[in-house]
């Protein structure tokens, strides 16, 4: 299993823009075969940051999932939104 | 519910050392009455780059779990074997 820990801050005027399109992705994401879990977190200390934290079966998956449409729509539709790059990784549990 | 995100570098001749030093913060840390789940991730990209993944039932849990003789001798031993600050954020899961 891998589990991805994707950083993102959005523009503050997008925050209501971002929230939808995110959510679509979260639902879409969860539908997948490969998918263990996908979900997102808001940041207690600014609300413009948002942590997505999903498990993924094995690496296939994750190509799988970077395939799809959904995946693929939210990156051209959330790119402009954020305020930077993302912070993102992919990790093995330890315990 | 509070998801905490810690992000660590550790120097890369102490990275046995801080594994023994995080298993046993993990192991007390799942022990606490307000613990949810405590887990620790090792980045499949740098293997000096570690993120903790922490559920609390709610802030007095992390204030009382910040209190306690684990993890206060976690950030004694284990602060000389970072590499630089760490990373934390505080979250409330949205979907």
């Amino acid at each position: 299993m891998i589990t991805i820990v994707a950083k993102c801050t959005v523009k503050p005027e997008k925050i209501d823009e971002f929230m939808k399109i995110a959510l679509d992705l979260v639902d879409a994401s969860r539908g997948e075969e490969g998918n263990v879990s996908y979900d997102l977190y808001a940041d207690l200390a600014n609300p413009a940051k948002f942590t997505f934290i999903e498990a993924w079966k094995d690496r296939a998956a994750i190509d799988a999932h970077n395939g799809t449409p959904h995946f693929k729509g939210f990156g051209e539709r959330a790119g402009p939104l954020f305020a930077g790059p993302l912070d993102i990784g992919l990790y093995r549990r330890v315990v």
